[in-house]
C-alpha cells in the first residue's frame, strides 16, 4: 500500500461535503488546526488533529506542513483552455477603445482563434494545452473542465476534444471535457443559425457520444449567438444521447439562460452577469450550480455577477477562471480570490468552497473530489502561509507550495 | 572581459531615456524586432536588431530569446517590505465591513506591525526581507526601494534601515533606502505629533544621516497623520541634511500634499488619489515624479488615482506595489499592468514606462538604470511571450522567465 502522511498544517480545510453546498452552507468549511491527513493508495484514509493521525500512519512518507496551509486542490470549472490564435493586440485595441465592430473588421473575435485553431495539428494543440495545464497546476488546480468550441466543424471539435482526453492521461491535472460545438455561428453558417443547430445535433454530437470524449454539452445562449429556443433544442437532444448539460447564461444581457438550465437540470449555469431575481430563483429551487466567471468581468470591465445575492438567496455558487484567449486570458486563482473577496463581497470560506467542493459538484463530481475527507480522491494544495486568511490578503499572488494528485506529489 | 549576448528577442523593449518621461514621451518606447543586446562587465554596451549586434559580439555566452520579449528590469520604488507583523485576518474583518475604530479597538492598524517590528530581531527581519526581495525578483524587479517606518523610535527605525543596507549587498535586488519615520505618531507621542516631528529632526534624522543609511527622506502627509507644515519643517531639516525627499501625499483627502513635493523639489510624490488641479499643475510643472499606487487603492476599493489626467497634463507618472503589510500585502507586477491598463486607461506603453524608466527617476537613478541602452546598468527581464501586449493581457500572470542584474542571470 501506498502512503503519504502531512503534518502539522497550521490549518487544514476540509471542505468537507459530496455534494454542492448553498447558501449558508458555503461559510461553513471546516478548519482543523494542526491538521493532519493520511493518504493510502491516492484516496484520503483521515483527517484530524496531527496528534490523532499521526499514530495511525505507521512508517510512510511525511510530508511537514508547518506554518503551511492545506486545502483541497482547486477545481476550475470553466475553461476554453485549446486554442491556437492568441489576440494580444485585439486585448489593447480593446483597452483603446475600439468598438466590437471594428475589432471584427480588423480580423479580431472568436474568428482569429478559430482559424488557427481549425489549422492547427493535433500535436501543436496538445503542446500548448499542456503548457497551459502546468501553469494551472502551479496555481494548485488539480481538476480542469475544458471545452471545445474554437473549430466550430466536425474535425476541429473532435480533435479539440481528443487533445483533452489524451491530456488527461498524460500530465497531472484532471481534464473533463465539455463539447461547445455551439460557442458561436462560423462564417459558413452565417445567418442560418437553425441549420448550424441542425449539424450540430445530427452530424457532430453523434460522433462525440460514439467517441466517448465528453461528459458535458454546453451552449452559448445569448443574443444574436443561441436564443433560449435554440439552445433548449440542442440540450435537449443532447440530454437523450445522454449527455449531462451546462449553459453559458445570462452573461451579456437577461435572456432567460439560468431558467433554461434550472428547466433543463443543467449541471451549471455559467457567467450569470445579467441574471434577474427569476433566474436566481429558478437556480436556488434547482440543483444547478450557479459558476461566477470574476475574471472575465474584471478583463471586460463589466459589472461582477451578484455573489452576494444568489448565496443568500440559497443558489450553490462556484467560481471558475474562463481561461480563454479572447475576453480572458487569464488562469490565476489569487486574481479569482481577490476579485471574489474584494469585489463581489463573497468571504474567504465561501470563495474557498466555490473554487473546491462547488467547483467539482459543477463538473458532477463532488462524490469523488473537492473536499477532505476519507474516501474521496487525493487532491491537495499546500499553500506557503499559516492561514487561509492569507489567500484574499496576500493579493494577487501565488501562494502554491506543492500539489498532490490522486496521492502522488506532483509539484 | 565578462561578456554576455541576448539575441532574437522578439521584441526588444528599449524604454530609452537618462531622466523621466513626460506626458505624451511616456507612449515612446522603443520597441526593437528581433532584437539583441550586448553586455559588458554589467553594462550594456550595444543594443540593436540581432544581425547587427551578434558579429560585434565575438564568442561569448549567448541566451537566445527566440519568441521572448526583453525588457529593462522592472524598478518598485515604493515599497514598505521590512515588516514583521501580518495582518491577513485584520484584511478579512475589514472586508466584512468592519470601521476603522473597531479594527483598531481589536488590535489593528499600524501598531499590529509596530510591536512586532519592534519586537523583531536584525536576523529575523534580514530573512524574511530577503524572501520577499526574492519574491520581488520572481516579478522581474530589479530595483526596489524600502522605506523605514515600522519602529517609529531610534532604535527600530535605524535597524530597519541597516538591514535594507546589508539586503542590498546580499542578493541580486538592489534596494534604495528611505528614512520613514514620520509615518504615524506613536502611542508614545499621541497628541504630541509636533514634538515627535521634532524627535525626528533631532534625534534620528542626524544618526540616519552619520550612518549613510537611506538615500531619501519621506514623510506621511495626511489628515490626522501630519500636516503640510509639520511635513514641510521636516522635509526642509531633511534637505539641509543632504537627504532628497520624497512624500505620502494626497491619498485619502486633498491636503495639498502634491504641491508640497512640487514646492520642495522632492524627486515623488506618492499616492495622489486625491491630488487636485492644481497638485497636478504643480506636478507637470515641477520635476517631480507622481508616483501611483493603484494596488493600494484596489485593496481598499478606492477610486483610482487619475493617471490619465496626469499625463495628458505632462506630469511623469511612475506606478509601483506600495507592498506593505497593512493596506497592500502585494508586489505582483501583473497586477499593476491588469490594473493600470484596464482600469486606469494607461496604454501598455505607458504602463511600462512607468515601471521602468519613471521608476528609476523616482529614485532619483534614471542615469543608470530603467532602460536598455548604452552605457547603462545591465539590468533585464525576460518575459516569456512574443510582445509586450501580452503583459496585461495575460491578465494577473507572471511570465518572468528570466532576469538578468549587473550583466549576470540571477533567475
Amino acid at each position: 500500500m501506498e502512503k503519504l502522511l502531512l503534518t502539522h498544517a497550521s490549518e487544514l480545510v476540509t471542505a468537507s461535503g459530496r455534494r454542492a453546498l448553498r447558501g449558508r452552507e458555503m461559510r461553513e468549511i471546516g478548519v482543523i488546526p494542526d491538521g493532519a491527513v493520511l493518504i493510502e493508495d491516492g484516496l484520503i484514509a483521515a483527517v484530524g488533529p496531527t496528534e490523532r493521525i499521526a499514530p495511525l500512519a505507521g512508517q510512510c512518507e511525511t510530508l511537514d506542513c508547518s506554518g503551511r496551509t492545506v486545502l483541497p486542490g482547486f477545481v476550475d470549472s470553466h475553461t476554453h483552455f485549446i486554442f491556437a490564435g492568441h489576440r494580444a493586440e485585439e486585448f489593447s485595441w480593446r483597452l483603446q477603445g475600439e468598438s466590437y465592430m471594428s475589432i471584427m473588421e480588423r480580423g479580431g473575435g472568436i474568428g482569429a482563434t478559430v482559424g488557427p485553431t481549425r489549422a492547427a495539428s493535433e500535436e501543436e494543440l496538445e503542446r500548448e494545452g499542456a503548457k497551459r495545464l502546468a501553469s494551472m497546476l502551479r496555481f494548485g488546480v488539480t481538476t480542469a473542465e475544458g471545452k471545445s468550441g474554437y473549430g466550430l466543424d466536425l474535425d476541429t471539435e473532435l480533435r479539440q476534444l481528443a487533445v483533452m482526453e489524451r491530456l488527461s492521461g498524460s500530465q497531472p491535472v484532471e481534464v473533463v471535457s465539455t463539447f461547445l460545438g455551439a460557442h458561436a455561428v462560423p462564417e459558413e453558417y452565417k445567418g442560418r443559425t437553425d441549420e448550424y443547430v441542425e449539424f450540430m445535433i445530427r452530424q457532430v454530437l453523434p460522433r462525440v457520444k460514439e467517441q466517448g470524449i465528453a461528459r458535458f454539452c454546453d451552449v452559448f445562449c445569448e443574443k444574436s449567438v443561441f436564443s433560449v429556443e435554440q439552445s433548449r433544442r440542442l440540450l435537449t437532444a443532447a440530454r437523450e444521447m445522454g449527455f449531462a448539460l451546462k449553459l453559458h447564461a445570462d452573461e451579456m444581457v437577461t435572456l432567460g439562460g439560468a431558467s433554461l438550465a434550472a428547466e433543463l437540470g443543467a449541471v451549471s449555469a455559467d457567467h450569470l452577469l445579467h441574471a434577474d431575481e427569476r433566474g436566481i430563483r429558478d437556480l436556488a429551487q434547482s440543483g444547478t450550480v450557479a459558476t461566477l466567471l470574476p475574471a472575465t468581468a474584471f478583463c471586460l470591465r463589466e459589472p461582477y455577477a451578484d455573489a452576494r445575492r444568489m448565496i443568500d438567496s440559497g443558489c450553490a455558487v462556484a467560481v471558475a477562471s474562463d481561461y480563454n484567449p479572447g475576453s480572458c486570458y487569464t488562469n490565476s486563482v489569487p486574481l479569482l480570490f481577490a476579485l471574489c473577496c474584494l469585489y463581489m463581497h463573497m468571504s474567504v470560506e465561501e470563495t474557498i468552497t466555490a473554487l473546491t467542493l462547488n467547483g467539482a459538484a459543477a463538473l458532477g463530481l463532488a462524490d469523488r473530489i473537492g473536499s477532505i475527507e476519507p474516501g474521496k480522491q487525493a487532491d491537495i494544495a499546500v499553500i506557503d502561509c499559516p492561514s487561509r486568511h492569507y489567500l484574499p490578503y496576500h493579493t494577487g499572488v501565488n501562494l502554491v507550495e506543492r500539489v498532490i494528485k490522486k496521492g502522488k506529489i506532483v509539484l
